[in-house]
C-alpha cells in the first residue's frame, strides 16, 4: 500500500480535524502518502481530491468543524454514484480510505467495501451513539459545551427563582443530556432510552419547592419530546411555569477538548494501522480505556441499549 | 446619612455582583452602612433585608447573576405597595437607595423618589438600551457570549456551506446584534432600528453564493422578527435553505467580562457617592470614556435613535 | 452508622466541590447525616466541623477550589495530633471519614485507619499520579486550562516562528504534560518516567527548521527540569534561542470540566456507599471505565510506571 | 491611488487578524486592490508580498496572532534597509501602507514617512500604551485573559487562605495590571505610573489578617518588579508568605475578545479611509468613544501620564 484517502462525512464534530492531522502525519510517519477527500461522499464522487502534507494539517488540532468540509451526497446513496466513487479512488491510486463520521458515514462505507474498497472507520459524532465503542470523537467537546450552557443559565435561574428546561441533541442517545445533567446538577434529566412520567417530574418540582427550592433546571434529549412541548405540558397539567432554552447548534462547534483531541490522534493513527495491515471493513473505538478496532458489522447491529444504568441510577439519588 | 440600601432588579445581567460589590465597599469605605434588600421591590415591600459587611461580597466579583436575586412585583406597581416599600425603609432606617437594573427598575425608582426616598439607578442590561449612557452593565459580557456562540456556529457553517440565522436578545434596541453581527464577521445584520429590506437579503446571498462564497452567517434582533419566521421567509420567498439558532438565556449568564467588572465599580462607587452628597433622583453612566450622572428623567425621555451610525455603515462595508 | 464526615486536603483540585456535593447527597439520599470538616485534618483536630445539609452543597458543582478548604498540618504528622482528631471525630459522632485528596493526604487516612476510624479515600489531584485509578479528579481539567494556553502561546509561536518552551506540573508523573502535549500538538514532550536525550531535541529543532518549520512547542513537566534552565542549555549547548512559559497556579484552578464534574459525583457517592458498608481503608478510583474500590495498600505500593507507553510512542510518531 | 499594503509588526495582539481583515475588506470596498506584507518590515524588505482578495481573510477575524506574521528587523534600522523597503513597495506598485502594531512600529512608519512613502498606523498592543489613543486593539483580550487567571488562582488562595502575587505585562504603562486588579478584585496593585509603599502593603496584608481575611491577591506590573522579587522581599521584611504566578506569554494570544473585535474593524477601515484621502503620518485611535485619527508625532511626544487617576483611586477605596 503507498497511498490512503480520508474524508469526513455527516454532522461535524468538535475533535475532526485532530483525527485528520493524526491520520496524515501517522500515515507520512509509516511511508505513506495521504489525498484529503474534500465534501464527503460527494467531493469523492467529483473527485475533489488533494494530496495532504504535513504543513496541511498544521496548526489544525485545536479547530473545530473539518478542514475537509462535510457534504450530503444522494448520489451516493445508488450504486452509480458508488461505482463513481470506487473508480475515483482508483484513477487517484488511492489503496485505502479512513472515514470519519456517524452511524450513515460508516454505512457508506460499508458500501464501499462491499466493492472491494478497505475501509477503516473513526467514530466522530457528538451524540455518543456509535455501537462497540464507549467514546465518540466530540462527545466530550459537546458536552463541555452543554455544561458551560447549563452553568450560564442556572446564574438566571437563580437569580430570578426559575425553572428552566434545556433541549440538548440526542436523538436516539441519551449520553449528552445524562452526562451534562450530571455534571450541571440538573434536578430532572429526560433521555430516550428511559420511559419519563410526567407525575413524578410534577411531584418532584413541587415537592422541591414546598421546601424551599426556589429554581430547578430539567434536560431533555431532543429525542424525548421539545423543550416547548415540556413546557406548555407542565402548564396545562400542574400550572408550573417554566424558562425554554434550546441549545442548538453550538453544540457541534468550538475548539475540541483535550479528551476529544486524544482520542482523535488515537483512532486516526490506529485507522492508518489498520489499512497498513491490510485489512478493511473495520472501526475504530475506545473500550475500557484502550483503543479497539472491530468488525464494523458491530455498529450495525441491533444492540442492546448502550445506556449506562450505573450512571442514571447516580443522576437520579444526587437530585434527590 | 448613616445607611443606604441596594437591590437589583429586573433582568439579571452579568455584572450585577460586581456593582454590588462596589456598594457595599464604597459605602463602608465612606463610612456608611448599608442593606442588602433581597428579590427586588418585591423583597422590599416584604422586609427581606440584611446588613451586608465587606465579607459579604467576597468572592462574588467574578459571579453571573445576583446574589440580592431579583423577582417581578405586581405590588410594586399600585401605589400601596409603593407605601409599604417605603415603610420598611423608614423602618430598617435606610435613608438612600441604590436601584440596580434596566429601564423598568428605574421607573420603579421614579416612584419612590416622588414619595421622597433618595435614589440613584446603576444601568444593569445586556441590552444596552439606557436613555444616557453608552453602556449599561452586562452588554460587554452577553456580546462575548454571543460571539463564542457565532464562532462556534461558524465552525458548523463553514464545514457544511451553509446558512445560519442566528437570533439574539434585543426588542427594541440592535446594539447586542450589530457589535456581535460585526465583532463574529457576520454577513448580514437585522436590527429593530433600520427597517429591512428582504430583496437586499437575498440578494446577498445568492451573490455570495455565485461568487463561490458557500456559507453565511445573518444575526437578527428578536425586535426584528424570529430566526425561524426568517428562514420560512427565505425559503417560501427564494428557496434558500438556511439553519437557525436562538441564543436564549445563555446571553444573560456567566462570568461578568473585564470591562463590565470594571464600570459595575464605577458605576456602583458613583451611585454611593451621589446618595451621600444628597441628591436623588439620578442616574449613573458613562458617556465618552467617563462616568457621569444625570437626572433620572433623561431615562424615560422618548430618545432619539441612540443606533450608532457610523458602526452600522462600517458593518455593511465590511461584509461586503 | 448514622453520620459521617467529609474533608478536602492536600493542594485543591477542579471537581473538589462536586465531590463534597455528591457525599453530602448520597450520605442523604441513604439517610446518613454529614458533618463537613474545614481546613483538612488541621481544622479535624480543632473541630472546626459543620452540619452540611443539601442546601449547603448548592450551587457549587461549577466552582474550582474548595468550599470546605485545605490546609497543611503538622499537628497531624505527630501521634497526638491524630489522636485529637480521633477525639473530635468521637465527640462529633462521625462514624465514618470520607478524605477527599492526593497521595499525602491517603497516607493521613491510613494513619486514622490505624486508629480505628473507617475511611473511605476519594482521589482529587490534578497530576493523576495515584496507585490504583486511571483518572484522579482534577486532571482533565487541568488538562483543558494546559490546552488552552498551549493554543493561547502558539498563536504568538506561530506569528513570530519562534520556539516556546511550556513547563506544566508533574514532579514524578508525566501524565499532564504526556496527555497536553499530544492535545496541544508540542512537537516535543519531557516527561520523568523517560530520561530525556538533549541531542535528540537539538536535531529534532534543527531538522524542523531546516525544512521550513519555523516555530515549535516543546512542554517540559516540573519533574524532568525547569523551563528556564532547559531554554538554557538549548542556547548554550546549540545556540538555540527559545521562549519560556512556566504556567504555574493557573493549573489548579478554574471550573471543572463535565468529566471531572462525572467521576466527581461517581467517586464522593461510591465512598459514601464503602463507609456505609461498614468498609475502611479503602480507596475509590476508575479502572477501565469502571468505578472501582480497593485497598489503600494499593496507593502506596511502589508501582510500576503508570506511564500509557502506547500513548507516549503516539505522541512521538504524530510530532514527526 | 490603486493600492495599498498592510502588514503587522512588533509583539503580537489578538485583534490584530481583525484589523487586517477590515483593511482588506475596506479597501475592496473603496475600490483598491490590497497586498499583504508578510514577516513585518523585515518581509517587506525581502518582497514577501502577496495580494489579499476578500477570501485571503476569510475565518481569521476570532483567531489570535497575525496571518501576516511579525518579525524583528535589524535591516530596517538601517538607511539603507529601509531603502530597499522603499524600492519593494514602488515595485510592487504600492501606494500606501497600513502599520499595525505597537510604539516601535509606529516609528518604522515614521521613518518611511520621512521618505515618502505614505503611512497610516493602526495600535495595536495589550500594553495600551500608545499616547493619543485611549484604547489599543488587543488590551481588551488581554484584560479578560488576565481576570480568567486571576479567577483561577483565587480558586487556590481561597481555599488554602494563601496571598498570591501574580505578574501582568506592562514594562512602562500600568493599565493592563489596574484594570485587571480592579476586574479581579485584587487587594493591592502596583503600577509603573505609582511608586509603591512597602510599609502599606505589609501593614494592609496583616491588617487583613488581623481581621480574619485569609487568602489576598497582589497584582504587580512587570515594570514595577518581578513577582518573585517582591515575594522575597516581603518575606525578608515581614515574614510574609506568598505564592507567585507570573502569567507571561498567555497574555498574547488568544481569540480576541468582541471589543477587540470591533475596535480592530474601525481602526482598519480609517486607515484604509486615510490613505484613500492622500494623507499620511497618521495614528489611528479612539478618544472619548469616536474614532480619531491624528498625527503619528503626537505618539511619540513625551506625553503626560497616560494614568487614569481616578480608576486607580477607585481601586484603592474598593480594596478597602
Amino acid at each position: 500500500m503507498k497511498k490512503i484517502g480520508v474524508l469526513t462525512s455527516g454532522g461535524d464534530a468538535p475533535g475532526m480535524n485532530a483525527a485528520v492531522r493524526a491520520v496524515v502525519r501517522k500515515a507520512i510517519f509509516e511511508g505513506l502518502e495521504v489525498a484529503g477527500i474534500f465534501n464527503g461522499y460527494e467531493g469523492l464522487i467529483h473527485g475533489k481530491i488533494e494530496m495532504l502534507q504535513l504543513g496541511s494539517v498544521g496548526d489544525i488540532i485545536q479547530r473545530g468543524g473539518t478542514m475537509l468540509r462535510s457534504a450530503r451526497s444522494s448520489e451516493f446513496m445508488t450504486e452509480e454514484g458508488r461505482l463513481k466513487a470506487k473508480r475515483q479512488l482508483k484513477s487517484h491510486g488511492i489503496e485505502g480510505l479512513v472515514v470519519i463520521g456517524g452511524d450513515g458515514s460508516f454505512r457508506g462505507a460499508a458500501e464501499l467495501v462491499k466493492l472491494g474498497v478497505p475501509c477503516a472507520c473513526v467514530p466522530a459524532t457528538i451524540d455518543n451513539d456509535i455501537n462497540g465503542t464507549q467514546f465518540t470523537i466530540g462527545f466530550d467537546s459537546a458536552l463541555n459545551t452543554v455544561i458551560d450552557a447549563i452553568d450560564k443559565i442556572r446564574d438566571t435561574a437563580t437569580s430570578h427563582e426559575r425553572t428552566f428546561i434545556i433541549e440538548v441533541m440526542g436523538r436516539d442517545a441519551g449520553d449528552l443530556a445524562l452526562w451534562a445533567g450530571l455534571a450541571g446538577g440538573a434536578e430532572t434529566i429526560l433521555i430516550p432510552e428511559v420511559k419519563f412520567d410526567l407525575n413524578e417530574i410534577i411531584t418532584r418540582l413541587q415537592s422541591g419547592s414546598g421546601r424551599g427550592k426556589k429554581h430547578s433546571i430539567i434536560i431533555v434529549a431532543e429525542g424525548v419530546m421539545s423543550a416547548t412541548a415540556l413546557s406548555e405540558t407542565l402548564k396545562a397539567e400542574a400550572g408550573i411555569e417554566t424558562r425554554v432554552s434550546v441549545l442548538g447548534h453550538i453544540q457541534r462547534g468550538g475548539s475540541p477538548s483535550a479528551k476529544d483531541r486524544v482520542i482523535a490522534s488515537q483512532y486516526g493513527a490506529r485507522a492508518v494501522e489498520v489499512l497498513h495491515e491490510g485489512r478493511s471493513g473495520v472501526a475504530i473505538g475506545m473500550q475500557n480505556h484502550t483503543v479497539v478496532d472491530y468488525d464494523l458489522d458491530v455498529v450495525f447491529k441491533r444492540s442492546e441499549d448502550k445506556l449506562d444504568k450505573e450512571l442514571y441510577k447516580l443522576s437520579k439519588e444526587l437530585s434527590i
